[in-house]
Formats: C-alpha cells, sequence, structure tokens
C-alpha cells in the first residue's frame, strides 16, 4: 500500500484538500466553502467527507500516515487556529484535536507560511538547504523561516511574522491595528494602494485613472506594467524596493542561503524580483553582499499550498528515522 | 583530573583568557595586549605563553577539553576571523589553525555576541531557554540568536548582525559605510551622539555643555541621569526607543522567550530597560504584547565574554554525548 498524507490548506473563502504521497504528487484534490461553516465543528465533519471521498476515488488503497494543516494563525505546538481575523471561527479553534476525533493518525497545525516553507524543503528548490526564508505573497505577506534544517516556530509558535515588521514608522494602517507594517506595501492590496498612491502624486497617464479603487487588483497591475504603463512600473519598483530593504534587514539577521518568494503577487516574475534584488543588494551589509538568491518558488506553478501541509507529515516521518 | 576549557576574548585593545570549569568558575585569568600585535602568528604565540602560564599556577593539574574564542567577525563554520574593522590582522585570519599548531584539543571561533549567547545557555539566565537573544552593547550592538536551542550561524557564518538593521533610513553614518544602522542610535558611542543632538536642539540646561564631544561617554550620561540632568535622561529614553522599536521588529520575527542585554550600556539598568520594554510593547504586534521579556544578563558581573568563549567548548561536548 503506498504511504499518502493528506495536505489541507485553510484560507478565508476555500479549504483546499489534497492527498500526497511521498514524492510530492498530489493523487486527488478536493475542496470545502471555508466561510459557509462559521461553526467550526461542522467544517470539520465536512472536510472529513471530503477526505473520505478523495480517499475512496483513488484507483487502489493507500496508507494514510497523517494530516497536515496550513492556516493562518496556525499554532505549531499546540495543534490550534488562534485568533485567526479570516477565518468565521473565534477565539482559539484547537483543530488538531477535533480531526482527531474522526482519525487515528498524527495531525499538525502550522501557519499557511510555515508550511510553503516545509514545502520547499521536502519537494521545492530548497531541497538541501537549512538556511533560507519564504515569503507568501497573497492578500498579506507571510514568512516561513528555516535555520538549521528546522522551521523556526519562537517559543510561542508564531515567529515568523515578517509581513508585521514596521517598515515606515506612521506608515499606511494595517489589519493588525498598527502603522506601516510591511505587509501594507508589499502584498495583493498593498501594491493596489501604491498603484493609487503614485496616480494621485504623478501627472503621467496611466490606464488605473478610468478604473475604480475597488475593481483595481495586482494582475491588473502586472498586466499593465507588461504593456508599458508607467504607474503600473512604478507600484512594482517601489514594491520591490519596500521589500528588498526590509529583506536586507533580514538577512544582517538570519543570513539565509536563498529566499523564495511564493504566491499570487511573486507570478508577476521579474517586474518583482528585479526590483527586489537589486534594492536588496542596495542596503546590503558588505559581509553579505551577492551571497543571497532571490528565487522564484518551484511550488508556484504546482498546488504548493496542499502540498505544503503534507509536507509537514513527510518531514516529522523523516526525522523520526534519523 | 578536573576537565576545564580555555575562554578568549578578544576585543581590539585587549585580549583576556580565561581558565573555566564545567560549572563556569573561572579559575584563573590572564590578559594579553591584543593591539600590540599587528602579526597574528607572534599574538598567537603570545597568547599561547599566556595560557601555559595560567594552567602551570594552577594548584592542580588538569585536563584541558579545548579552547574557545569569540572575536569579532568570528566565523564558526571556518574558525576564522575575517575583515575584523577593530582589529589590526587584515583579511580572513585562520585563527583556529594558527592555535592547533599548539594544541591537540578542539578550537572553536565564533563572534563575541554568539559567544555571549552561548554562555547565557550554559551558565546565564538563559537556562532551560531554546529561543532567546542576546543584545550586547558595547562600541558596537551585537546579538547573539538562540532558536530551537541552537546558535543561529546562517548560511556563512555571520548571522545575527542586529547592530546593521537599518532602523532610520538616511540616518547616522555607520562604520559599516552605510546610514541608519542600529548600532550608530543603540551602543556606548550612539548614545553619546544623542546626547549630543539632543542638547543641540533643546535649551534644557544641561551639565553637557561643559563637555567636549570626545571626552563625553556613556557612564557618564548614566551617571549625569542618575542625578536628574534632562539630557541625559532624554538620551537613555530616546535610545530604548530606537532599541525597543527594533526589538519589535525581532519578536514578529523570532518570537524568543526572552531578551538578554548585555555589556557596558546595559549597566545603566532601569535607565536603558524601562524605555526599551515600554516601546517595544508598544510597538508590539498583538500576538506578542506581555510575552517577551528584557532581561539583564547575569554575565554581566562575572566575566562573561571569557565565560561565553569557554562555554563553546561545554556546548559542543554537552551535544556529543547526547
Amino acid at each position: 500500500m503506498e504511504e499518502i498524507s493528506v495536505g489541507i490548506d485553510i484560507g478565508g473563502t476555500n479549504t483546499a484538500i489534497g492527498v500526497v504521497n511521498k514524492n510530492g504528487d498530489t493523487l486527488k484534490e478536493k475542496s470545502v466553502n471555508t466561510a459557509q461553516y462559521a461553526d467550526v465543528r461542522k467544517y470539520v465533519e465536512v472536510v472529513h467527507h471530503a477526505i473520505q471521498e478523495a480517499l475512496n476515488e483513488l484507483p487502489e488503497k493507500v496508507d494514510l500516515k497523517g494530516i497536515g494543516i496550513g492556516a493562518p494563525n496556525g499554532n505549531y505546538y499546540r495543534g490550534t487556529v488562534e485568533m485567526a481575523p479570516n477565518l468565521k471561527w473565534k477565539g482559539i479553534v484547537p483543530l488538531a484535536e477535533l480531526f482527531g476525533e474522526y482519525y487515528d493518525v498524527p495531525v499538525i497545525v502550522t501557519n499557511d507560511a510555515n508550511a510553503a516553507a516545509i514545502g520547499e524543503m521536502m519537494f521545492g528548490g530548497a531541497q538541501g538547504m537549512n538556511n533560507f526564508v519564504v515569503i507568501t505573497l497573497g492578500t498579506g505577506l507571510g514568512s516561513g523561516i528555516v535555520v538549521n534544517g528546522d522551521v523556526v516556530y519562537g517559543h510561542d509558535g508564531f515567529a515568523g511574522e515578517l509581513g508585521h515588521v514596521i517598515v515606515v514608522p506612521g506608515g499606511r494602517k494595517c489589519g493588525c491595528g498598527r502603522l506601516g507594517c510591511l505587509e501594507t506595501y508589499v502584498s495583493a492590496p498593498g501594491i493596489t494602494r501604491s498603484a493609487f498612491e503614485i496616480l494621485a502624486r504623478t501627472n503621467q497617464e496611466s490606464e488605473f485613472s478610468e478604473v475604480k479603487f475597488d475593481d483595481l487588483n495586482s494582475k491588473m497591475i502586472s498586466e499593465a506594467a507588461q504593456r508599458g504603463d508607467l504607474v503600473a512600473k512604478e507600484a512594482f519598483d517601489f514594491t520591490g524596493k519596500i521589500l528588498g530593504h526590509a529583506l536586507a534587514d533580514t538577512v544582517a539577521t538570519l543570513s539565509p542561503e536563498a529566499i523564495f518568494l511564493f504566491g499570487g503577487l511573486s507570478k508577476a516574475g521579474d517586474l518583482i524580483y528585479k526590483p527586489t534584488k537589486q534594492y536588496m543588494e542596495e542596503k546590503m551589509l558588505a559581509v553579505f553582499k551577492d551571497k543571497v538568491q532571490i528565487l522564484y518558488s518551484d511550488l508556484n506553478e504546482r498546488n504548493g499550498a496542499i502540498l505544503g501541509a503534507a509536507a509537514l507529515i513527510w518531514k516529522e516521518k523523516k526525522e523520526e528515522n534519523i
């Protein structure tokens, strides 16, 4: 029987579920509408049925070794999701325990960015690396930090909140209630805020002058930049500048071998990579100059979030066997 | 025979050498003038003689298990000191190899802040902690970061340069050639720069109006603050603000259990602790609020730098036995 793990990627809107083997192949996928279930017990029941369905649809019987869950504010130590602003479940949700009512195998919870880092280490471009950082660029900015081959969970399981490093004191209002956090500049909504700021400041013509604020998204900015729209190009340059400078500080702290960009905004390719690299090197302490790679996540074109969640199980099993 | 290790703390002016047992007792100390020896081979020879002298002066024969060296720009992986601006030896100095010509025991090199962190973990207030940070406040700001029980050396052995995180873009000129590094504000020279800046800005009376810039030092500022000098008090408040805000970012990244302050400036006690803690909490992401202790290093009142260097050997031996 093939050994498999189930990876669950919980987003505010949608939950993606995948059955993944040891090579990182996704054998079957399902999805569940997260937002539909305000009652987390009902949600877990529905996800359980989706997992059973997926397993039953496989051509052969498999050996389930565990369930890995990537979720916003997921806590590795406690198997919980805690005070997640984008989820309907309030307070501290004992997710591992709730799944444990249906399954006798290990259930491991962590946040989505840590899961992405483990996915990168097990199946992606970070194979063989012991010190690296994964930056997830979506509606927020998440980070998964690996030091000496292990994810940095910190004392309480919540380490890796690079999105909430303050890069502009007194700057943009953040969802966390503070001002000037990195993710208010470097994320999908962040770049749209920048585009409108630039539009307001410049007298450059731009296709965005005919777009409503609520309609603009990062994909449109990426496409406009490719067509040569100067506001869109400046928005990417500015985003890369803020990210690059922040990463120079991260390198001074952690000295990683590489920094991987993952998620929606990273798909803009060179538009975001080039300025990020350029401005990171510009502010880099001499000893780290030209040593740290900025890499496109291998998992971007695969279902990386599911793979990362499933990889949680494979990483633990690998360590048990050492 | 008692097992001992030798700890060597290399500073730009002075080298402190200590014979340390497993309990962290310093059995004998020696010192060598670092600046006197531009030739590193001659320096190593002189230090070797000082070690022999120390060992011969002990009442009983001992069993030397290794030599630990804390040095500016010390590289753990390579046993080298590389491009250290405050030392006379240029380029890459293979210090472990040079001592290896005299000794058959392990010689381990790291930077002074990492040595301090290991000392704190083995003999100080961090015993039993797996995630913490030591900030050394002297002529510069160094940091030793411990994650999952191990020092963060990073990919190249140079991680932990928190002193060179940029906290004020376009700010004070740093010895590293860049602008606005943390250590230009938070260090012994940093606080004297702040005191003069405040003196120039305010119309407050201060005893510093009669002191030359070159004569002012952080101890004088500490004493003046205790006497109620408002410029001195503001200088500490400002220093704590810059440090506290930087530490809030460090916590968001690493989520340590505690942050230890070590070295000259930390001896100012509450003058630096109170504002650092207050401003750190002010900028802290909600999930980390009131979780992270700012602690006075236990090793401040002992010869912490020697202990830390010697502890390098005890830590490795402990890991071998696991």
